[in-house]
């Protein structure tokens, strides 16, 4: 049997993950991959307790990995896009194949290691960076290679989705879910990149890159985070039917494509409405297939294990393929990727949930029916809500049909002006995903 | 750029999907097969009105497309275990790769065609075979090719689905429902095939093989279709929290593998329970990734076709590759697939849901109770419904805790000996798939 030599740099919680998976299931693995597959060497600035190495050859200089001339695949779970850019460039100017899980990596310098690892015939694999333990990439750019895909839409940042599901299900407030899933190890001491959607952008422009055939790009894209979520609206959103999702939307439209991070309202009969806790969710709806959804583990170390041994497994079985038989990085080769007009955040058009305060009078209501009626918005419900003891405000909830981002914040910022409305206005973004 | 030559058998609904789904997105589907995919012969009994085959060859008989010196890829749409095991046979006697959306064919002849397609180094690809659109057979095979399997469970016949569905949603009769799948052309004029859960076990037969790295095999699976399914039980169980599912599960026990096709309660709030209408859903558990469901169109034209067209651009771009570096075609090679025990369906262990008809006095419900407890089976839930009037009999409703169904049998023959219980009693297994 063939033997394939794999170089692991990296032992933190992924990096172990991979060490003892492969260990476990060595032989099914194996048999999957038509070689043996062997990891000659790991590369990690210390010892990892959760990961018996045994006899493994570890060094603590992780560039001693990418230039060991007996290795094959140097695998990058050091995470970053300082360090970890230098390794896989190492790597591939040492004609190793390379397999990584860091989306930060791949959505930042991308196409640049594309590039460089295609004039090579080397293989960046990297299945793990988006949807940690879901085979979407795979999923999208291998089992949809017949479709012109028309929306994806997800949720891809499974800290979010844990604070998310605590404040639907129990009432609770952001900050004091994020203090409980940092003590759980879900969200980081700085959680500011899951929490502000920059991890869910960059596994967002992975998933449209291949959807759309376009290069990788962060420019144009529309990130809003789930830290100014008040209870109240989830609260509200649940009165009428929604669960209030944090995700990632990439659409085709006539205008362009629309690249977009944010808390959504979904209706609460939806699939993706059920997807809970630190579990991710894909959805891809696509012209010949119709719409898929691919969910499972977002995260965690043997989820993420799991994707990123699927990469090594397809790269040591195509080692000795020419390079015209192994799928292209981002699913058509970089010389077809076209650049696309990212769709401003004014221009996209969706339905809007809107949270006022209102005077609580005759014609108020009426009042702020005709700006929306006036701005060409039409509502598909309106809510007054019970006014509290001793107040003379209101909260009034509406909900619009489709309509464009800058009518919305035309009528937002005339109702705004009304003498009658107290404060601003709160809007977030509906979508129903069924077309 | 190189070119491969398709030949398509068969251009009924799939058929001709495929022709139209390669003919609109040729140009996208070429850039990721590396490859021009070129539509050289068409084979089919008669022309399809919803298919334009323009200047394409079209022949009439079938084998003259599997025989042609032309042709790379055969592919066999025709349905059937009889002609098209003739032609898959004869299209690989030609040395001609092969790609099918045939379940049956390959549940009851694929070890046979694997066997002559691996001695040649040829491909059989198939993965429109199982769950139409859905690519769960990529997803397994090579998404979690790190992983050991613990459980497969899914939704795998979109016809049973769709009658469940009005059964569960507007309370409706099985035959009435059969009625109008059968005009909406979502069933069979014949619908045993998928009524009585045929259909679904070929493709769960499929899907164990690859989990559990064993030869295809019918032999022992356990089958109950839903034409027995009364719309009460749809409505106790809905009043239990549960909807009723025809799942097709296969599990990895202590004891060997349970490969089993029948009605099933799961709890309605598990994300299955929302996969209604003719969506196909399969589940999988395995040791390192945990959960992962996949979620889409089960059936139709353009769906199935896209996991078709998937598999003719697998083959396609790897088609000068060597043979080790071909997925095979149960994930491992042939000569590592064991047998295993297929474990008897008396020997299971699951919940149960019972129904049965009551004399509604006092020490019944306790004699019951009883003969459960002396059984070693414990309840979770009993519930008796009120009396109808006139009646003397109520329905008992019990739902047990996890317990072998050989207990469960015993249990029930007690019961129905009883002189205060009439009629038979109904029982359905009950599926938390939670772990």
């Amino acid at each position: 049997m063939r033997s394939v030599q794999v170089g692991i740099c990296g032992l933190g919680t992924v990096g172990s993950g991979v060490f003892n998976v492969i260990s476990r299931n060595s032989s099914n693995i194996n048999q999957r991959a038509n070689c043996a597959i062997n990891i000659a060497q790991i590369g990690a600035r210390r010892d990892n307790p959760n990961c018996d190495t045994g006899s493994t050859n570890v060094v603590r200089d992780i560039f001693e990995v990418a230039q060991n001339p007996d290795i094959d695949i140097v695998v990058e779970l050091i995470g970053g896009t300082t360090v970890a850019y230098d390794l896989v460039m190492t790597a591939l100017k040492n004609n190793k194949h390379v397999v990584t899980a860091n989306k930060a990596l791949i959505a930042e310098h991308g196409m640049e290691i594309f590039s460089v690892a295609a004039s090579k015939g080397l293989v960046v694999a990297y299945e793990a960076a988006v949807a940690g333990g879901i085979p979407i990439i795979k999923g999208l750019r291998e089992g949809l290679s017949a479709n012109q895909v028309n929306w994806v839409a997800g949720i891809i940042n499974g800290t979010t989705n844990f604070i998310l599901t605590e404040m639907d299900t129990k009432g609770r407030d952001f900050n004091d879910v994020l203090v409980e899933a940092q003590e759980k190890g879900y969200a980081e001491a700085d959680p500011t990149f899951d929490v502000e959607g920059i991890d869910a952008a960059h596994k967002l422009v992975i998933l449209a890159s291949i959807a759309f055939e376009m290069p990788l790009t962060l420019e144009g894209l529309y990130t809003d985070g789930i830290t100014q979520l008040e209870p109240q609206d989830v609260a509200y959103a649940k009165e009428l039917g929604y669960a209030i999702k944090h995700l990632g939307i990439a659409r085709q439209t006539k205008q362009g494509v629309e690249l977009r991070v944010h808390p959504t309202l979904v209706p609460q009969a939806s699939m993706i409405a059920g997807v809970n806790d630190v579990a991710n969710a894909v959805m891809v709806n696509a012209d010949a297939v119709g719409t898929t959804l691919f969910c499972g583990p977002g995260a965690g170390a043997e989820p993420t294990a799991s994707s990123v041994i699927a990469d090594i497994v397809d790269v040591a079985r195509t080692i000795d393929a020419p390079a015209e038989a192994k799928v292209n990085a981002l699913g058509c080769p970089i010389s077809a990727l076209e650049q696309r007009n990212i769709v401003a955040i004014e221009e996209i058009e969706t339905s809007f949930y809107m949270r006022f305060s209102a005077l609580d009078k005759p014609g108020v209501l009426s009042e702020i029916t005709s700006i929306m009626g006036d701005t060409g918005i039409s509502i598909e419900a309106i809510v007054q809500k019970e006014q509290p003891a001793g107040e003379d405000y209101v909260n009034v909830i509406i909900v619009t049909n489709v309509t464009q981002e800058k009518l919305l914040s035309t009528a937002v910022e005339r109702i705004e002006n009304l003498e009658t409305v107290r404060d601003s206005i709160k809007f977030i973004r509906v979508e129903h995903l069924d077309q």
